[in-house]
């Protein structure tokens, strides 16, 4: 057959070739860099096309496509989330996206993400902190030690300069592996045998719980003034990780609040509660943490332009690393009404 | 690094290997077959996930996003529509899909649906006029000889029995196109001057042009009882083809309302006039054609589920032809909750 034309090829950012490319450029300072990408798309926030996530729901998970598009770029991510999958040895969140040029509408990139929502949406953490937790801090406590744990353990101490992280989990497995996993790294680690044990001196307590279940993984009583809460979850209708009274008693801020009073925290509460934006609070027309006794929330519930920014942070690091395969994605006929002709030929060169 | 293990890897049929697959089927029998999957879908409709496609809008063109699930299988198309893109060499429309599994989330297989979109969207049209034609239908007017005119030619041909063609285009040299792709397919394909030529005799006439306006490739006299009428066009909101008189007097026929009264045929009567689904027709809950004499219109626009059926019977042929290649896209670490402990060991497995 014919080579395939220019237009045709769509680089890919496999799985190997994305863990090669954060080793490459270094957790850390990845962090770093896909925080500053996402802070600066969230300073632009009102040109992005925004939408709900579009879900597929069944019995045991959901399917969900998020779009988003600047106007010049185009980006959406494909994503499940399925509790049950950890059960059968399988990832209970797996992700790819893709961004295109809205001008054409060909594909620019795709790329896994399943790696990549696990370092776009630590970060985004951390950058919300960095706005909102009360300066200085240095001690974070981190419950629920999964999948995302660490990620979130790094990006803290790149971004915010977190120097010790208390690790809980129900499962004192979890705990080991994280424990095991950011040995060595620079920070801090201490394993706890209770979520009150690791909010000892913590000015951040971050939640990363996955159950899908109205679980309350803080209590009232947990939570002293000044506190910032990271609560990240695996969000959804029906999972939620804080007792309400904590909410009642937090300035809470949110991504793109039609989604985040369905999958939030705040779905607890009256829809009409009121919180703020953080593109908001960056872009200044909005108070961040009030005073150093508030209680800060950010009721994260991951947003389409995060995963918009961490593609568009990889698509500009595929020229210079080479981490991608071309893929022969996109049928581009030399005359692009004869398509059928594309077929002719492919025909006449199996024949030859 | 450790090589991927089986849950990591996505069968991918790229566009060479898709137009190898047509190839070694055929594309009239790839045809009968699809429309058989399409048809066996429609008769399943109310089980069917459906929502109307997510659409982002620029000047230029339209990316959507078009996905639904039977509760076993999810699927979704990406496609664009930007008619801009034929005057710089590119595709006026391209496309890829995904298949997924709605029991873990996991994808099954990506595929290019350039050439697919147009193979399943020619079968679509011929099912729909086994349904809606005059028995007996021998000769089909082809008015827009574009991308999509040969494999309506031959959509028409395997499954309603089209013994002649008669070609008519703005442009003569897509129809010298048209002609030559079809020649030697034991079709009678005449050239037409004029759409009023190409209507002599044919008892259906398939539209399928794609300039984004209001246009009138159809007037109301141009069109006899008894008549057949496939609008395919590339519809979307303020892009029609058919006079609005012609409607008036036909039995109008679509896949699913809410999208068709936006971008079909349609947008032009009131929101309440009277169509029929055609899955209805095919479970026997509507009557189809009334009468000898009565015009039938098939206002198509394109549904989700003809992608889902299209997307399951190539993958269902993928252990036969061996007509894909594995992509590395999942990230699976061997404990799911230890994705970053997976960094961790490829970082070493690179230093070592």
């Amino acid at each position: 057959m014919t080579a395939p034309s220019r237009h045709a090829l769509v680089p890919f950012v496999s799985v190997d070739n994305m863990m090669k490319l954060v080793l490459h450029i270094g957790v850390e300072r990845m962090m770093t860099e896909l925080a500053a990408e996402i802070e600066a798309d969230f300073l632009r926030w009102p040109l992005f096309d925004k939408t709900p996530r579009v879900a597929s729901h069944s019995e045991v998970g959901v399917i969900e496509l998020m779009p988003t598009s600047d106007g010049e770029t185009y980006g959406f991510k494909y994503v499940n989330g399925h509790p049950s999958n950890m059960k059968k040895g399988l990832q209970t969140v797996t992700a790819f996206g893709l961004l295109a040029d809205v001008a054409t509408g060909y594909p620019l990139m795709l790329s896994e993400m399943t790696l990549l929502t696990a370092l776009r949406t630590a970060a985004t953490s951390a950058m919300a902190a960095k706005w909102l937790a009360p300066k200085g801090t240095r001690v974070m406590a981190m419950i629920g030690n999964g999948a995302q744990a660490e990620f979130q353990a790094l990006a803290f101490k790149a971004v915010c300069g977190i120097a010790e992280v208390r690790l809980y989990d129900i499962d004192p497995a979890a705990t080991a592996k994280c424990a095991r996993n950011l040995a060595g790294r620079g920070l801090n680690v201490v394993s706890c045998n209770s979520a009150e044990q690791a909010m000892e001196g913590a000015q951040i307590v971050t939640t990363c719980t996955a159950d899908k279940q109205y679980a309350t993984i803080l209590t009232d009583n947990m939570v002293g003034s000044g506190v910032h809460i990271n609560a990240v979850g695996g969000d959804c209708p029906g999972k939620t990780e804080l007792h309400r009274d904590i909410l009642l008693r937090s300035g809470i801020f949110v991504e793109y609040p039609p989604q985040t009073r369905i999958e939030g925290e705040i779905q607890q509460l009256e829809a009409d509660h009121p919180v703020t934006e953080l593109w908001q609070v960056i872009a200044g027309q909005a108070e961040g943490r009030s005073d150093a006794r508030q209680i800060t929330l950010f009721d994260s519930v991951g947003f389409a332009i995060e995963d918009f920014s961490a593609l568009r942070y990889v698509h500009s690091r595929l020229k210079d690393s080479g981490l991608y395969q071309n893929l022969d994605m996109i049928a581009d006929p030399d005359d692009p009404r004869d398509l059928f002709g594309m077929l002719l030929r492919a025909g006449a060169a199996q024949a030859a």
